[in-house]
């Protein structure tokens, strides 16, 4: 048995999602709605303690961390498609990849995903509500982000994070205009972790990643949407999103 | 030919360090002095152009970044002793734990080493040498790293990175009191990552790192102290620095 407990097809959640699905295994999606906090709920926290998705349940063992669920993945799964290179040094190479993201990309590109998003839902909580929802989340840090996106993060941080994310699509255009996957010949898990966080960059971020400024990256970014196992992870996601409203929705109707 | 680029045996740069005299692969450490900027200068960034250590060249093929570099050697040199567990649940739990090290763990010890070492060094030059010395630096967040370290980190952010590494030092204590490693039975990455940070602190942090407080952690430090492969990195990068000294001290009197 093989769940993935994650928010769908987007930022880290995407990572083994679409890991999963280029892997062809099967697996059961079991989709969480953050904007109803259910990734704080106490049955959640019983899995990944961290309260964060994704999670992976794997014949009972949980596997955490996106990106370390994608390699995860791949050796546990390790029938071509093969996501990972051959060779050491090749690996090597996709975890340079990998670890940028996590480190430097996916940080810059969230918090302004988050004064957009996560602001307005915490605003749209009363005092009291805000701060019962905040008591439940286990790491401190993320307790300081929720406070922050809430009043609204300083303009001083938001103009340096976009100064981030100008350095950040810079880089990948440029990789991008000298080779067609970022971490070598074949498409790894260097592409599948950086699209996480790039996909939806055209629309979100329009001012930087264009036709005009980043030719490289926007072609790469469809070339992965136009991959079978891309276009059913968004067909199949939607309709579980769906699903899991309408059992929500019941369930309250009923109650 | 395996040639590691490095500071010596501390923080980072002990990562692959330790990790080379744990296989037992014939490798040779060129010292670079950080008192001297030398990862700064022309002929390092030939080799990594983000001027960082460590970094390793293999057969001139160089790899970077001390954590991808560590499960680099133990793939390219598969001959036990092995560094990593056999399955990839074990695999995953190791990078869960060499991750949080890089995410995490080493970024607060960092900054109270930058304010206590890096912070008088970078005084002692005149404006004119600083600047000098800054403009060699090729990644930004750097150059305000080694600015604000001269003119000394913020209060209140010296006071955040102690809450982490009290935080720190307490999930590691949590979980050596419970396991001789930390990864699971046997000596891994997820120990040699670690240590390399942790490694110490039972001097430098005595106040949180001591046998009242951490009792399973400094008995987990002093084990990997005891390892023979730990002694002959101490013993042997001692008399490289001192050589490495010597030769610079030799040269100068010759220029």
């Amino acid at each position: 048995m093989l769940t993935l407990y994650a928010f769908g097809p987007g930022a880290n959640s995407m990572k083994p999602l679409l890991t999963l699905y280029e892997k062809g295994v099967a697996f059961e999606h079991r989709f969480l709605n953050p904007a109803n906090f259910e990734h704080h709920e106490p049955w959640f926290k019983a899995i990944n303690p961290r309260g964060q998705v994704p999670a992976l349940d794997h014949d009972g063992r949980i596997v955490t961390e996106s990106t370390v669920i994608c390699e995860y993945v791949e050796e546990s799964f390790p029938d071509p498609p093969n996501l990972m290179p051959a060779d050491p040094f090749g690996r090597a190479q996709v975890r340079v990849w990998t670890k940028w993201v996590d480190e430097y990309f996916c940080w810059c590109v969230s918090t302004i995903g988050w004064e957009r998003m996560i602001g307005p839902m915490a605003r749209a909580l009363s005092d009291e509500e805000f701060e019962d929802k905040v008591k439940g989340i286990p790491v401190p840090e993320q307790q300081v982000k929720w406070r922050n996106a809430r009043k609204g993060f300083a303009r001083e941080v938001l103009d340096e994070e976009m100064r981030k994310i100008r350095v950040s699509v810079a880089k990948l255009e440029a990789r991008l205009a000298e080779s067609e996957w970022l971490a070598g010949d074949s498409y790894t898990l260097a592409d599948i972790c950086n699209f996480a966080i790039a996909n939806g960059m055209q629309h979100g971020f329009a001012e930087v990643v264009n036709a005009d400024n980043t030719p490289h990256l926007l072609a790469w970014i469809e070339r992965i949407n136009e991959r079978p196992a891309c276009k059913r992870m968004f067909a199949e996601s939607r309709s579980e999103m769906r699903s899991a409203d309408l059992a929500k929705a019941k369930a309250e109707a009923e109650a």
